[in-house]
């Protein structure tokens, strides 16, 4: 399918496709893994610019050029979390458990009134099929309660497979969306359908615990299951 | 449909049907409720023998009359919490979260070596809708914690609608089945089956944590997205 398809494909997703305002800067700290990639892809061809961000510069364009080889044609740039950070609207944060406040506190003076996408999933290497939440409840609350209400952190993708963000695939997994604040929960749902999900009001940010947990519950699926990919759809009935 | 092609139809659905060793008893405690009785018609109705338990003789009793009002021709019994206990080979508590220790409590001797299937969501009235964990991890986790390891608590059943249960409809969501013990585990899984729903190993007792997050997670989709009775159904692709 010729790339300038994709793009029209993309574009037509989110909710208001006659919407011509500016999309919002995107910034993926720590968004070189899969993840992170993956997302920064997805965004990039629905029309939103994004940066991704790493510890250092070098790292970050290195990611960037990995994606480009994987979907040539990506528009994206490369900066520092920090910098990263400073120029985004809403950032995503996609980097392991341990680092989450270490890299939150090296960028917070650049987060003041911005949507914090918050995607650390907590799982406690080598248990990683035990449901291991931190002391806070979820990391999605400890993010919230570091970052202190001026930062609208809203948690979301914990049970998407990372490498299935870079294909050129639909998702079957929804996405669970938690935060203090409807409005921002709202915007966090029109990214998650820029992306090629759909995504469900989940509650406040205290229910990030379920998501988060739920991950530890889909790598047992996929060990004890003839299935792959565990992913979660939401039903309803009369 | 005739009570009788129902039987055939829920006889039918164990994973083994040519089985024709006795099938397990089980008891209810706690389950004069919604979900407790509508539990004990589909496992009646599968072919186990089924006791419904309660703090007293006599509010089993009515809860039994009143489920046969409903779906005449259910067989089951009704007897005191230990009665039923002490009559199971696999013990279900319906209870509230707040009646969870002090039900297994009053049974305690009648549990040894048994499966116990807690049910409880340990949700925290009046904000139902957001996520408050047991300061043990989960109510299963508690559960497990209190009996001690000669018995085996399995968790399931929490992000079931309990009014759908009484109905004859198909419902449209899965069971995570979170325990210690494979073999536990499996039995529970045949069980959820013979209810007429799907059953995943979820692994072990501290991964009830996420199906009892998750309820509040569906009451806030229920509130905020035009589903009602929203469930989750596991997916899996390439």
């Amino acid at each position: 399918m010729p790339e300038t398809t994709l793009n029209m494909i993309a574009r037509a997703q989110p909710a208001d496709a006659s919407d011509s305002r500016p999309r919002e800067t995107i910034a993926i700290l720590g968004g070189t893994g899969d993840l992170g990639t993956g997302l920064a892809w997805r965004w990039s061809r629905a029309g939103y610019p994004v940066v991704i961000g790493s510890r250092t510069l070098a790292k970050a364009e290195t990611a960037l050029a990995g994606l480009r080889a994987r979907h040539p044609g990506t528009t994206a740039g490369a900066a520092t979390n920090a910098d990263a950070a400073r120029a985004a609207d809403i950032a995503v944060l996609t980097v392991p458990a341990a680092h989450q406040i270490a890299t939150l506190a090296s960028v917070q003076t650049n987060l003041a009134g911005k949507i914090v996408i918050d995607v650390t999933v907590p799982l406690v290497p080598p248990k990683v099929g035990t449901v291991q939440l931190p002391a806070e409840g979820s990391a999605g609350k400890r993010a919230q309660e570091f970052l202190g209400d001026g930062v609208m952190v809203v948690s979301a993708f914990q049970n998407v497979a990372a490498h299935l963000l870079q294909q050129e695939v639909g998702i079957e997994c929804d996405v669970l969306v938690a935060g203090n604040k409807k409005a921002a929960r709202d915007k966090v749902i029109e990214l998650v359908q820029a992306a090629g999900m759909t995504g469900w009001h989940a509650g406040p940010i205290d229910n990030a615990a379920a998501a988060e947990a739920l991950t530890s519950v889909l790598i047992q699926i996929n060990r004890r299951h003839p299935i792959s990919h565990a992913g979660i759809k939401l039903v309803g009935q009369g």
